[in-house]
């Protein structure tokens, strides 16, 4: 072969042409960081100790055992699951053999459950014991499933119950090789599939590729991004059947991070346990999660003793939270912002040298921001007619979004509206400033429209979270007469605290500018959550139609 | 458009198909870092200060000016020119437009720089007014060659001498438009060419492709990695003539570092004055020049107050380098391997928590190592016959490498022994132990062949240099009848110190096991030196070839 160039025109690198794929994460993992540990809190219980060596000799002989059940590449393969060793080896061995990873969110409600593995043509169905009422409800559903693996050992089948021809997962495994020729697939195959679960309609399938995953990797191990290194010892709370835990598992195989998993036990008192005694350096999480978290630290009067950073994401983060996290436990927030669209890495709250001279309350008004975007992804702010708008942190705008690792369309879907230009339309109201720091101000159907302007529920809340009575806050547009739209303040009473609403108007008062102020606030039990923990506002709006404010 | 996937077997993902380019860093750092600073000490003498954003206006004045110049995609087009701004503004408008950046190293004997001109069939060269010489050379040559432009403005054209149709790079960009439509390549385009300057026969040309470069981009943002962000002020000492500047230009673009770019103030008292006038915390580049830093440093006993960092590669480490670095200016030494042919990031030393406990020593016995491959490297050992070896920390064996930043072939060469089986033979010996750090022992042709066992010449300089009386150390294998070879040790003295061989033999006696000890000790003025600065190790064997041991 001689590479002499004889043609004119572009020429073509010399460069080995290797693809991005999946397998090769976990066979770096298992040649140049074997050693390093993967603790999981298992289903069954105990906890279980691995290496990222086992875990790739264990994704092998799962690959064998895929192929064996007939999986072809394209076949889709479902989960219903919680972050464990066993689910992380469906992750290589499923999208290493070409096939697709389908993670069902466990918190779906039943038409929607049926409505995915319908739609995903889910070929098979791995789940654990906390799952099996609904591996049993798809199993009498007649749906696409040919076998369902219950993610135990021989002797805890039996908790399976009714589940016609169910298996277990270690006797699939047993005896199988450890070794396996991962297949050269086309890195832009895809890998795996994650539904949104939107407040309204069907959920919408997110079909990420090889290429999507592994480039998505190395942003989350940016030294700017999530910062995932050999140094950290990793907690992801996050599901891994929520995009993919932001993609930590496969980022940790890649650098060789200490993975600790923590199964079912997501409450404060099982987390405190586990990353006091794993010695965590870094967690994930949405908002809801930390606050539980936050809340069995007050109670048990004990700071975290090991974590370095927090990254938050899912919901945008009350400045609040950041404060305890930094002041009272030492910990670094990693405020961060993506959809399942988006991988999810969109952006990440760093702050840059020209901050460390700002003082405290400065710094946390940065912090606050959703961070700048990671290379790879970019931003863009339009208006109602879709005319750009300025970089200059004031004029907020639809958030648009675009990168190799965001979805182009929806599985098995027209291309609709959220898809113009080449950009995806996230839905988001947003301000960016001069440094590209990227502010949410609101959803598009969640800010209220008053006498024209937009008044930002997110502020609203924010506002109302900094008071230490309140628990949680909701802020929705009523109708009014005169202006069209007007905020109304929903409240949850922190725990054995009461509320004066009185005091509370007070309070934000000194916060607020007055045409956002709320023109009445409602104190309620608990918010309606929807399946990934965030408030249903759309609930709320339904309760509270009938408001009258003028 | 609908996604329906009716055909069996694999899917495609549902994925933004975005390629990789190198036009997309500098349109990113313009949108969302515009405002950090690049700081240049020009050729001209001044510092000059300049923001991305500026960088990107001008490369975009620049890919008209090159159009205008009837530089077409896959041309060509040659600099010989020192780390500056308009230097890396050629970096991003050559590439962004298709064409192909050659940077020439000025350090290249006539012969060789006339051959790479010839060989790459440049169009156009961009040179610093320092290396006029070099262009008049060329332009007397009859190449390729169709437009000389000088790196300077108007006022100072006229100290470009001789050079047919010279024009200066200032004018080339005045009122350009300062907007430029980027083309949209395929990534697997060439986007850079460098020649690897061998210590015998003809250089040979990598070239570089968008894909590799951005993937490598991403490799050098890397926690784990160099860490390159938005943190730091970067200063590469590597010369952007050598290996794209390890990627330094390319990923501070992508995470927004401020760049601190040295011109030809490459000296220590140059150096130092940026250093601490720009608050530069990290460094980058070959021991040589960390080596006239430091000496320089001690002459007029000052210490470095800003630096965090100094990533190390290029040749070997010496330890007591990092020793130094470390205790007296605070700064963490990053050692790095790479070459040409892996663009060049290969492996970074970064320390695992588990050598946290270690002592100093310990520590240090790590951090001598050339470290652990990023993820897309591979690496391995293979014996004399191709047979792969273990990765035990003791065997040691060749090194081949593999990863989509390596390149594949030569320019414009059959592909030869140095790419086999999908691997690149490195022309190293190595130890890979079981946390996946490689060490390099020797270079294949450098290894002293003692009695049938190998003696690394690294070893027994590195012995040697950590005596204060040594300014710098080389070992070569010289002819010995009964044990084929043995080592001979040529050292240079510390400025100002005087040699005693007995005392240096036995203080290598306290570091050496016996069979490694050199048979005689030479004392020279200064070593032979190539143009990248590494030791001619064959000038000194052919110096001492009759040189006799026995």
């Amino acid at each position: 072969m001689t590479n002499t160039e004889s043609k004119p025109g572009p020429m073509t690198g010399l460069m080995m042409d290797e693809s991005l794929l999946i397998s090769r994460q976990i066979e770096f993992a298992a040649r140049f960081h074997g050693q390093v540990e993967v603790v999981t809190r298992t289903v069954e219980g105990p906890i279980q100790r691995s290496t990222w060596a086992e875990v790739a000799r264990r994704s092998r002989q799962l690959a064998h055992a895929l192929l064996d059940l007939g999986i072809k590449a394209g076949d889709r393969v479902a989960t219903i699951a919680w972050n464990t060793q066993r689910h992380l080896e469906l992750y290589f061995a499923v999208s290493g053999i070409g096939a697709v990873l389908h993670t069902i969110n466990p918190r779906l409600p039943l038409d929607q459950l049926r409505y995915v593995a319908d739609h995903a043509e889910d070929k098979a169905l791995f789940f654990d014991l906390t799952f099996a009422k609904l591996a049993q409800f798809l199993a009498a559903q007649g749906t696409s499933l040919e076998h369902f693996v219950a993610l135990t050992d021989a002797a805890h089948l039996d908790a399976a119950g009714p589940v016609p021809g169910v298996r277990d997962y270690e006797t699939l495994l047993l005896g199988k090789p450890t070794d396996f020729a991962w297949p050269e697939l086309d890195e832009r195959s895809a890998s795996s599939l994650c539904y949104t679960s939107g407040t309204s309609g069907n959920p919408k399938g997110v079909l990420y590729s090889h290429r999507s995953t592994v480039l998505h990797s190395y942003a989350a191990a940016m030294s700017d991004s999530l910062g995932i290194s050999s140094h950290d010892v990793t907690l992801p709370v996050v599901p891994m059947f929520h995009v993919n835990a932001w993609g930590v598992p496969y980022a940790a195989a890649m650098v060789g991070s200490k993975l600790v998993l923590p199964g079912p036990g997501l409450d404060g008192k099982n987390l405190l346990e586990l990353i006091e005694s794993e010695k965590v350096t870094s967690l994930l999480g949405v908002p809801t999660v930390w606050l539980a978290l936050l809340n069995h630290l007050n109670a048990v009067g004990r700071k975290l003793t090991t974590v370095e950073k927090v990254t938050i994401g899912g919901s945008a983060c009350p400045p609040s939270m950041i404060e305890t996290f930094e002041r009272e436990h030492g910990a670094r927030v990693l405020h961060a912002w993506g959809m399942t669209e988006t991988s999810p890495l969109g952006t990440v709250n760093v702050l840059l040298p020209k901050h460390q001279d700002l003082d405290h309350a400065g710094q946390l008004a940065v912090k606050s921001k959703q961070g700048r975007p990671i290379f790879g992804i970019d931003l863009r702010l339009v208006d109602d007619d879709g005319v750009v708008q300025p970089h200059d942190g004031l004029t907020s705008g639809h958030l648009q979004v675009r990168g190799p690792w965001v979805a182009s369309a929806y599985f098995k879907r027209d291309v609709d509206e959220t898809h113009r230009d080449g950009w995806f339309f996230t839905g988001d109201i947003a301000t960016l400033d001069p440094d590209g720091y990227m502010q949410i101000t609101d959803r598009s159907k969640d800010v209220i429209k008053s006498g024209g302007e937009w008044v930002s529920s997110i502020d609203v809340e924010n506002a109302a979270m900094a008071h230490p009575a309140v628990a949680q806050a909701a802020a929705i547009g009523v109708a009014h007469t005169k202006w069209q739209e007007r905020p109304l303040l929903i409240v949850v009473p922190a725990a054995g605290k009461t509320l004066d609403k009185a005091e509370l108007m007070a309070f934000l008062e000194t916060r607020l500018v007055k045409w956002w102020l709320p023109d009445a606030i409602e104190v309620i039990d608990a918010l309606p959550l929807g399946a990934t923990g965030k408030v249903l506002k759309r609930e709320l709006r339904e309760r509270f139609a009938h408001y009258r404010l003028d």
